[in-house]
């Protein structure tokens, strides 16, 4: 009657290829080690379809400091998930190996030397053959992340969401924060920039035309005002065409949900996302070559009810379900 | 110049047979001992049309604990609301006589002893010929209230707004809990199944087909998605005419709604209801034979602002405006 | 099986001449509409040896606003309270008769009309022969509580608790507000002078000799720094003295415990009295012709714990328990 | 490397008759003492075309009291704001002089005194050419603001954002408080009253017929329930047609938005405008012959998180973005 | 640069017979799935001195419910713990092998199959020769645990500290819950009773002299009353001499603590117990022969800070620190 | 009637070469632009006696960020301290000059580069002859500041009340963070070693000996167990002679203080000193020599109720009172 995060699924399971949650059935949902889905863990990607990845990192954050602690929170929160998706007819867990392998062993007191920490462990996890699904964090960990996996699978396409284009230059003096990610990662190439579009862009701007920068490249930038009160589906037809069947890499910022959803994040801005869009724009990601994703920018002390935390982590979920592997009804 | 929940009522009225709540002309907000609507308190449901009553249980929950004070934050919440609903034109208080008849004093410490006590509760509420509109507790409530319900009327048609169905069979090898009420119900005969109707439904599952129960008994799932940025007055219309004019029970599982706007509940699903359509579907049930209903699953100390337990006042008081004797302009 | 504030104590009684609260060996603890202690709600203080009484006032706060939801919070905390006091051996229910009467309909609107209100429901209860247990507010209500008290009783000595005198003069140009109020009584006599103490008193001051005008009426200050690490009997022995056997009021402000455990209250101070200090002044109290009592400044919302309401619960419990009246084994 | 609020921006200027706040590029966002988005604090409103001004009173509040704090938090908030407002093309630092003046001196414990210090302080910003922007505050404090902009205007058009019309006559005897500022107003001949809208009114009423004197006065009710799921566009291209180039004043009160978006405030009421449709309202007042504006009602310790005060930032920010003087690209 | 709770400790290590949690110094406190003290985790006590497991059971609580979910905010706070105890010299995790092996598997809606999941889960532990320090829980769980510990050791002493006794017989008609496991422990011969010690009881009773029972039973009851502003050093020493060398059992309620330091639990009673005195206690305790000990009541949502469970996890690593194996400098 | 924070103080004043905050008598508590206890505020410390200065930095932070939002909160709670002393008799505002600089511009993204400008910013204001008091910001910031005060006055003695020694040597490899930055102190011989106490120290360990370090230097190290229902004031006779006339830093960590007072802190230990033991150290100081202090480690977001900001403004004040310029009664 013991109940740990890598021993019951186990026990449940017939096909010894698999790691199957257990169902609230049989396992209490307060029961157990918080790890991700009440996925096993273990300590590398190796054997694994899927790694569940926390980056504890948040000292790149310009505002409310927090997602430090968006990976704990959004595996507590995670016990609430189950099996199946019935909106896509996803199977995840009986179409390939998911685990949870921990976390990132970030530096909190030196940025730069986080960013190599985790494009190291990204290249290690890119090399087991194994896609990456991160519980951020701050947005500046998803370049170091792009590092290891334009290496692997040469410049990716990017489905962004966010409030921000994250495409800041420098602040503070310094080109590495959670406002410069996708700058840097067109510096270095690791983008290809005609498959890059940004979801959920709104909020005021330090210049007359903030959007051009992205523009320039390439990007196709989907304003928050241009999907009040829409459905994303039609968008996402588009951008499964953009996206072709190249590599396809989803960063999902929390705060391009709108903050009534999502309260729990370091930079709000108002009249956002609504999660059904979030749901919509996942879903319609199923079919591309989806070679990793992110959750980011959860900074659960924000959010007392927890909700922020359920919210990523049900995000996630989608993920996993959109992932090309997975099998449907 | 005092006043409690008896009390000043009577004073403002010159109809000795209603209950009308005072105006915060005459009485400030805070002022009073928290009744239902700050009405009038008595030990039974004696002489009323309508007896608010609360099920102070939370023992059903599989996920977050607290709607056992789900009762105790609606009436204090309660006291925002006032005497007239100017969408639908009802006076509920000069059409009907309505009191708050307290709590079921449930047993904390034995789920199935607790369902005895809410039975006989609500048979002698139904015996004296009144309407009980419940403050729940969790949804395990609704089996013993509808079988109270259906020992007076028969099978009862249902009015259903819920993230989940709550027709699971079993968990932890028990039969009862906030679940599997609607099973129960159905293993029973309680429910006239060509007359349910459950609205909201979303998630992730156990099984891939997890509405397959609901839809073989005959009941129509709604699923959310079907409903996102949709008005549902064309969907109360179908169910108008599905109910006919038989008796309907009206079960409100506040988590039908989005957290976003109902975070203080215990199993919370993203892209949920919205209040508009919340109002959209009681307001719809206005012409229906309503012999009660419940909204059940606010647990308060998850929204420290108070309003999702003023969300289950707010709608509670549509239910009561709903109610076949109410008079309208 | 139901349960109100009124119904359930009288069935466990054989005594009808008491108000019992119901044990939770028979009533859950969340059962019921939230009267004080479980009590019986009635309209009047008719027939009561003790009243409580709300007074849900809290436009005289200087700097957080919140007392106004004092009485509500106290009411729903103190369901934890149970019937008797072993530390003292009192036995209050079955040595007079207690109900809740309700609360003040104040006028938030208009300072000076409230103390009027107060002023004349608070006469009504003594005129009755009865004791007023009173649940704040903010403390410009003992203004006009003592100005009933004193009709009755001629000036009364004071207990005071509190970290702040309260004997201003005016404020942004007004007499009336929650500094001022023993200030106001001193100028109408309503107070014994030479029996006055005020206990726990600190804080800056925007006098250089801020207890001067306290000393020279006669008061006994006590300043909490002269409390820190010690033990009050000795204090309290002295105080008995001072008080004799005249009448004796006791006004409890929260703010003077220590804000660790009283954090929900509008001014706090820090290094503050303990509660087991303040259950030391209060039972030190036994004896004396205590004529009524008060616990003010209790603001809710900046305690989502609900403890600050629950220690202010237990305070007039002990009030309750050091009543001339009850009996002690 | 000094940051205070009327320090660092002119270091950042070449124009000295630019107020222009630091960008979070060179100043950290946390950095420096909490001025309206982070603009010059000074003592009057002279030189400037807009004064942002706070007006911390709450004691005209019927239920829940704190938006005295608005002011403090909307500040702080503010923060993250920056220039421009990509989605207009507004740039209003570059276009005129504004800054923080600080809040009046409002009196807690007197409303009609506080009312006459408001209408003072206002007829001095105005009298001195000024455009001002008034961070509330309940919506008491209307009242006098508009008795000011009147005297200087003559009877101003009104955009009236909220869920009450708050025209209520009386309440507890008296006629100032946040109920009543519109009947106040229309009594002192303040308003245009062909010129008034009143958008997002909703909830329950005191009387079966609530917005008959609105109607009465010749003022356009917008009910919230004829605003769901919709655009706002066609709706303001009507109102700026209604206003036509006379003085207009707007007045946001947040409960005007739905609880989920804004849960710190006062009287919430359910079912309401989302932030897009407060945008369209808004940015629809643009070419309007704005004279003043207000955002009132946030009472920031019911929304730990502080994204209630930052979506009256945005609001205010949004104002300042509409006022006639500024450029656009 | 991976970090799992089981993966990085042995590679710290030299020693492959120790599970000594990483530093801080190389491990930054945010990383890694929550186990207690960041030991490794495995499926059963197999090989292990002690076993933290946690028991997610809160049924059993008469007010607050929440307890459930102490277990995991008492493994995610425990990141903050380090490795040595210098106030006692105890170098605990070089001294035996400890692990975190998860949660026993309850059935929420069934406490007396809970207590037989609790007891059968708590005798292979002890078969397997381990000592178990447990996460609570409400205490209702410890009456299965010394039924398992009992059956292995014989009737055990008791350091108990609580405000309450938790003797009595029966509530709402139920003989388990969490007030009644010691009378249970009595009725099954568990406790050597003249070896119990109960210690910072306090609080109103139901009855006048609520420690009768406790007292013929031969329990010494230390109130909270003598342990106000004292040393409980020589309390300990007593303590000490009564227990002798034969097994004892540590139940720590965290209600025994003030509420100040600990807001986080169900049934709160003032003037309790400070941490310092926790800390007399079980350091106290050293040198008895304890065979287990458990930390219960610790419901988190009641304390947003964390720190009741981080208080929680201080008093488990004291426990492991007081254990008859552990080296001392 | 406008009140901003550079403007009413001075209307207040006869003499104009004090800055005296404006009384609660005249000016509403609520009312003002948040600035460190109302005092003006200014560009630099030019003409300044003592300055309050902010350093908004938490990136050093090894556990729960949020400290840069330290001085935002203390400056708003601030808001309720008034002009004297009455326990000290000080009178500091009519003694010497002081007033709000803002804060430094620290670079969120860098710890070293932030530890720059703190050291350039702090040497600007010790040049100017002035007396700097700091709102932190974690204890990282005390470094660079030392560095400064070390170049003006030659090695200080320093009063460091605090949980933790903060003399470790690294952490993930890095020398600067919010555990070391004393350790950096003796490196760089900034410190009078002879001349430094800590008190408050306490908490688990990553060594057996881990006072040695600061015991070698010579430092006092007072653990807080030592301290433990103890009146400190002995102990500060001994500090001051230890001290003699030589310049003294008072570093004041708000983490020394028990997590019961100080919740809002980043990495709390249980059974700390009470807020009455950080009087009496303060205090304790006066008639020393004092050259700066700093008040550190208070985040706001895990105590929503404010009193750890309010805490740390009133230790704040308690320093500027303890300065040698103070006149006294
Ligand atoms: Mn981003
Ligand atoms: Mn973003
Ligand atoms: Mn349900
Ligand atoms: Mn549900
Ligand atoms: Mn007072
Ligand atoms: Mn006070
Ligand atoms: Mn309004
Ligand atoms: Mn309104
Ligand atoms: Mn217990
Ligand atoms: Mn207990
Ligand atoms: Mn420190
Ligand atoms: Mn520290």
């Amino acid at each position: 009657s013991f109940y740990t995060g890598s021993f019951l699924p186990h026990r449940l399971l017939s096909d010894a290829r698999s790691n199957v949650p257990p169902s609230a059935e049989f396992v209490a949902r307060p029961v157990g080690v918080c790890s991700m889905f009440k996925l096993p863990i273990q300590n590398s990607a190796e054997g694994l379809d899927v790694a569940f990845v926390g980056v504890p990192l948040d000292t790149g954050t310009s505002n409310r400091p927090g997602a430090r602690f968006g990976p704990r929170h959004i595996r507590a929160e995670s016990s609430l998930m189950r099996l199946f998706n019935p909106s896509t007819g996803a199977d995840p867990y009986h179409s390939l190996v998911a685990a949870d392998i921990g976390d990132v062993n970030v530096n909190l007191y030196n940025l730069k030397d986080s960013c190599r920490r985790i494009r190291e462990a990204f290249q290690k996890i890119v090399t087991q053959g194994c896609v990456p699904l991160t519980l951020g964090g701050d947005h500046t960990i998803t370049y170091p992340i792009l590092q290891a996996m334009a290496e692997k699978h040469g410049p990716v396409g990017l489905v962004h969401v966010d409030a921000h284009t994250d495409t800041g230059d420098k602040a503070l003096g310094e080109k590495i924060y959670h406002g410069t990610p996708f700058r840097r990662c067109v510096d270095e190439g690791l983008l290809d920039c005609k498959r890059v579009v940004q979801i959920g862009i709104r909020g005021s701007s330090y210049t007359q035309d903030p959007y051009k920068y992205c523009r320039d490249q390439g990007f196709r930038v989907v304003l928050a005002e241009d999907c009040w009160m829409k459905s994303l589906v039609p968008l996402m037809a588009e951008v499964r065409k953009q996206m072709g069947d190249k590599p396809v890499y989803i960063s999902f910022d929390i705060d391009g949900i709108d903050p009534a959803y999502a309260p729990g994040t370091g930079t709000p801005e108002i009249a956002g996302l609504t999660p059904s869009q979030a749901l919509e724009i996942i879903r319609g990601c199923q079919g591309l070559n989806i070679v990793g994703g992110d959750l980011v920018e959860v900074a659960p002390m924000y959010d007392a009810s927890g909700n922020t935390a359920l919210l990523g982590a049900n995000l996630l979920f989608e993920m996993l379900c959109a992932l090309p592997q997975v099998k449907r009804t």
